[in-house]
């Protein structure tokens, strides 16, 4: 694995793999790898000629009162495992030259970035926006991947990539969970024991949806109500959202129509820590 | 002149062209091409292997009160002018296709868009970057050509490119005068001939600005006055702005300092019709 801190020597790197048929699959990461995150370099590793790897904890997406400096980082062991997937290569921008002192541009995707995650971090998908438009252009891969745990970014930046043009396939990678159906998270290592057993509730909150909407529930609210007993099991957290959105839109459903894709997400704040989950379906 | 329409028919006819090392040179325009564009078309033909155009008149660089409707256009006529320029490839998006009914990005470069132009043009440079984003992801040139007349939108478009990791290199094309000194706009038939006549002293006001910087003015607030003097002579039209700025920076200079490289800029309106003009210079 080739490990590069600087855009002018990735660009020489990948040239090399420009011209072939299969191409150069790229996998955006803030470190801290878990399962989720090797599950897609291996798809990426089938799909593709190339993989490269990013790691950059991005400050651009975090709020001023967010965990940007307690964000979990390890970048030797990062690289033990990304090594024992067989990753070609591994892009690790240097904070101070990603974004010089005169950085001033901004890039962002309005009406999905409002609704979900937007309410409690206004900020956080311009700084997403922002670093993915980057890391595309030094990457130039044929196929970006975007893990599901995070829908509302894979919607804003499939959107983004739409609105500009960029010549890239966007492709969602499933959420990998904990045996307990907890979606894996770099994240889920700052709870504490007990927080940490609450929060397999999440999931539990989802698959609720999931099991009412197969029994033929459209009521939205109804719907949400049910979640909400879920959630009461969480008594060391708190909800931030729990929303049924369209898929697409990501904006608010209230009666569910048949043929149509749904999303269910939610996000429980555990102290500062704040787990997001969702889960995807095709009403009938 | 191969003439295309559609994004995926101009990257199949630029594929062949990604290899050498001229490369790919690119003019963006807004049409009703005047002696401006075409010579830095011809500066485009000596410096790379094949020269694209594009014309498309970019809504979204439009305040909603401003001069989309009016801005004058003559499709033919461009035609005509850059097949004997030999220019090899013109890209004239189709409006509705290039911005989709779930279009919603927006990109923006701040400190830089927000003085001169930016006061009377708040969402300009906001829609200048999105247009010339979107047309690099298209085009991929190698060089991207820029006019000095528009000096805040090269900056801006600098910055940009620089912000965001673009691979293209960014030049400037001087300015082409008419014999009174007046820039070339495609707007400058929407003037009557009153005001085209009065319209001469926008550069006269620049020419003043030089000559007292060269006989050792430092004071900005005198310079300006002088140039104001100038624009007296203007009774059909009335000063947007008048500035002495910062080059690089934009912002606005009290006293020039020595090896500093200064912008004298202006707008005026006539009417609904604004133009503006500009002169760089190294103070010694």
């Amino acid at each position: 694995m080739k490990v590069l801190q600087d855009s002018k020597a990735l660009r020489t790197a990948l040239s090399d793999f420009r011209k072939g048929d299969k191409g150069i699959g790229f996998v955006p990461t803030m470190g801290y790898l878990h399962e989720g995150h090797l599950s897609i370099v291996r798809q990426a590793k089938k799909e593709n000629r190339v993989v490269i790897v990013s790691i950059f904890v991005n400050p651009l997406q975090f709020g001023p009162k967010e965990d940007f400096w307690r964000y979990p980082r390890n970048l030797v062991r990062d690289k033990a495992l990304l090594e024992r997937e067989k990753t070609d290569f591994l892009f690790v921008p240097a904070l101070k030259q990603f974004y010089g002192p005169d950085f001033q541009t901004v890039v962002s995707v309005k009406a999905l970035s409002q609704p979900l995650c937007g309410i409690t971090r206004p900020a956080h998908f311009t700084g997403v926006c922002t670093v993915v438009l980057k890391l595309l252009n030094n990457v130039m891969p044929d196929t970006l991947y975007l893990g599901q745990k995070d829908y509302q970014q894979f919607r804003v930046i499939e959107q983004l990539v739409k609105d500009l043009d960029f010549p890239v396939k966007v492709r969602m990678a499933p959420i990998v969970r904990e045996r307990d159906g907890l979606a894996m998270s770099s994240r889920n290592v700052l709870l504490s024991s007990i927080e940490r057993e609450e929060a397999a509730f999440l999931y539990r909150a989802l698959q609720k949806a999931e099991a009412f909407v197969r029994a033929g529930a459209r009521d939205a609210a109804k719907i949400k109500k049910m979640m909400r007993e879920e959630l009461k099991f969480i008594r060391h957290g708190r909800e931030d959202y729990l929303e049924i959105a369209d898929a697409a839109t990501l904006e608010s459903v209230v009666k569910l129509r048949s043929g149509t894709k749904i999303l269910a997400a939610l996000a429980v704040f555990f102290g500062k820590t704040r787990l997001i989950d969702n889960t995807l379906m095709t009403v009938e």
